[in-house]
């Protein structure tokens, strides 16, 4: 048996769809954030403006949490040796979870090593707890999600992205008393728009599920000290588990699940992507600490943060650049195709110093291939002229539709 | 449907069944490995001797590694503010999978968030890479390989642990020409016992099988470099795929794979566990770099590393106490009870200073319930006595059996 040949065929069939990934080689640069140099090929470097991160704050320079990170190294050293039950549990890693229950206003939080991780750990392990449960899952969920859906291997309906009519028909069409879970997320990353959390859980109440909001895109970015969009909206108490990373807005590494004692220690006992691996290093864990604290107490980076959005949407508007409209920090630039869109980034990238990855099937649906933008506190206006000049030209050079209209 | 009950019940359960885990709250004290600092449930502390970290080495305080990491703190700042794909890719994390496969002596390498999740997830991605692939698993294989495994959906075959002799009959009895893998650890991380890899490798010839090696339980430890027991025993080029960690012995946290070129490549296009999660911040990706470099210069700690090991299990045998046999750093000591299992070691840690995890079911079958030492080359013999002498009156006192009886 040929092996080697069946792995090169599943690259080739990859490569065949246009969809074969070149990473791009960066380095950040702290203090010059959102700047870093592009290391090429050839090995040489050139510096670029990153748009596409998810540092979305910026927390990945923030004196405040490097110093945290460097003084737990400094105190703890480098890894935290273990798993969390065995000799793996650093006191960092209470103070955190405690921090994050505080967050969500919730009894207890966990933490894994990753926002992937506790989707993926929490939503297979519900379904032992919880023998016959019913996952109701919005089809746009992430991957994370649908892995641990499918992993739990019990039943589960596919809800209509956003459709709470369709999630309702579905939630009648079950047997009144088996048990029931709606899991959803609140800011939609690809997209930018935000679920109707207060209508379902009108219908988790009416139909008795339970209820899981994957916050990974507006933990540390919503509510008056950043618990995310149901805080913001006062409902953090009606949803069962709030699930977070502290890699995006928080600027570290690592994912957490937030609820009842009962529920958070069910999973703590039972998860095996929880209990079998080697926990977050004590500089993380420290890192992500000062970071949430931190902004608790700066409601004023968020202000920031969502003018900075609304500014460059607002160009993209003005420039005639079909930007998809949403309620959050994310500015999808929409182009439609994927050979376009790959080489539209490419040449901003070369061309213009401007690094924002193509976003193509099957991250998104063939024909909505996009540019993602995700401009933070520190995109100055300077940047995002240079930006949408760059834009402009190249969309006149690619023929690509902009808004009101299609191109040839 | 009252779901709290249903949480309630399943804590209730695992509590009943003497497996409920309160973890040990402990501070690391950089520079005085292995001594910590135990936060008891009222708050106040005490120093121990922990003896049961997977920082095998003690690299988690090497200050080679921990100024790399805050080196890359300074650079870089704290996460890496995105997916591989998605402004995610550090210039140190291509760095540093090209140290693994050279250390490996492979093509390729590609990182993971963890040991777990690189098992998890390169072990299901095989099965649809592969349709149709049969994998033969070691019935003591780690969880997350369990995950991989079970998680891809296809067909699987258990053979007893570390016994060929049933591998070869399964082999055998399979279709001769559907796709194989065998999956199996090199140090079993409970009993320490090694794997026969020269012969796994030579029935993976005859029946025409992929091989997959969990090393984590040995790289860093074992080999002239490190490459764990596989390059120890000049067969790494036989193995498809090797497997590690950056958690235990290289003392940061991370995972790995390395293979042939188009191997990792396919893994890296198709893993989700891979693709949709945040990549290692740069300061993990920096200290194990520098981790993996020091150690395949290092071969004398390696040397010091056995040695102790060694020391331990012939002091704890001139005691009498039931030291499991092996050939490998760990060592392990009989209980075969749950309930004296937990109170030795609770004994152990609050009136002796000893921190040592006890392993129950289901981490080990029932009636194999044991205490597991780590001795790392920073456990003096001093510690050593001390922790003997603690065994013996504990021993005494519970009334455990010794070796060549039982005591009623
Ligand atoms: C909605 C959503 N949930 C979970 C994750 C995973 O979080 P992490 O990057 O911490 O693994 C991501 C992205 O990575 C995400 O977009
Ligand atoms: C054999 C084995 N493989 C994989 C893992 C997972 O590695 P990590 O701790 O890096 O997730 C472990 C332990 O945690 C293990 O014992």
């Amino acid at each position: 048996m040929d092996y080697k040949a069946a792995f090169r065929s599943a690259v080739d069939q990859i490569r065949d769809e246009g969809r074969y990934r070149v990473f791009a080689d960066l380095k950040r640069q702290r203090g010059a954030f959102p700047r870093a140099s592009w290391t090429r090929q050839d090995g040489s470097e050139r510096e670029v403006v990153v748009w596409c991160s998810n540092d979305y704050l910026g927390q990945g320079q923030n004196p405040v949490v490097l110093d945290a990170m460097k003084a737990a190294v400094d105190a703890h050293g480098s890894g935290s040796g273990g798993t969390r039950n065995i000799s793996g549990t650093n006191h960092d890693h209470v103070l955190l979870e405690q921090e994050l229950a505080d967050l969500h206003g919730k009894d207890a939080a966990l933490l894994f090593t990753s926002g992937y991780v506790s989707n993926e750990a929490t939503l297979s392990v519900v379904q032992k707890i919880l023998p016959g449960l019913i996952i109701f899952s919005d089809e746009l969920n992430h991957a994370s999600m649908i892995a641990g859906i499918r992993n739990g291997g019990g039943p589960r309906k596919i809800f209509k992205h956003n459709d709470l009519a369709h999630l309702e028909e579905l939630l009648a069409a079950a047997p009144a008393d088996a048990p029931k879970l709606i899991a959803f997320e609140s800011v939609y990353s690809m997209d930018g728009d935000i679920a109707d959390i207060a209508g379902t859980i009108a219908l988790a109440k009416k139909y008795g599920a339970m209820t899981y909001l994957d916050e990974v895109h507006a933990v540390g970015m919503y509510g008056p000290r950043g618990g995310g969009v149901a805080e913001r909206e006062g409902l953090m108490g009606d949803i069962d588990i709030i699930e977070g990373t502290l890699g995006k807005a928080f600027g570290v590494m690592g994912g957490y699940i937030t609820g009842d004692t009962e529920v958070i220690d069910a999973i703590r006992l039972m998860a095996a992507g929880f209990i079998f691996t080697t926990s977050l290093p004590p500089a993380l864990v420290a890192g992500s600490l000062a970071s949430v604290r931190w902004l608790k107490a700066h409601p004023e980076v968020r202000e920031i943060h969502q003018e900075r959005a609304a500014t460059l949407k607002a160009m993209f508007k003005a420039a005639g650049l079909p930007v998809m409209e949403n309620d959050s920090h994310i500015v999808p630039v929409l182009v439609g195709d994927p050979v376009h869109c790959k080489m539209i980034s490419d040449m901003l990238l070369a061309d213009h110093g401007v690094y924002v990855q193509p976003i193509n099937y099957p991250t998104v649906p063939r024909g909505t291939e996009r540019l993602r933008f995700t401009p933070t506190p520190f995109h100055s206006d300077e940047m995002m002229r240079k930006l949408v000049s760059a834009m402009e030209a190249l969309w006149a050079h690619c023929n690509v539709a902009r808004m009101g209209g299609y191109a040839a």
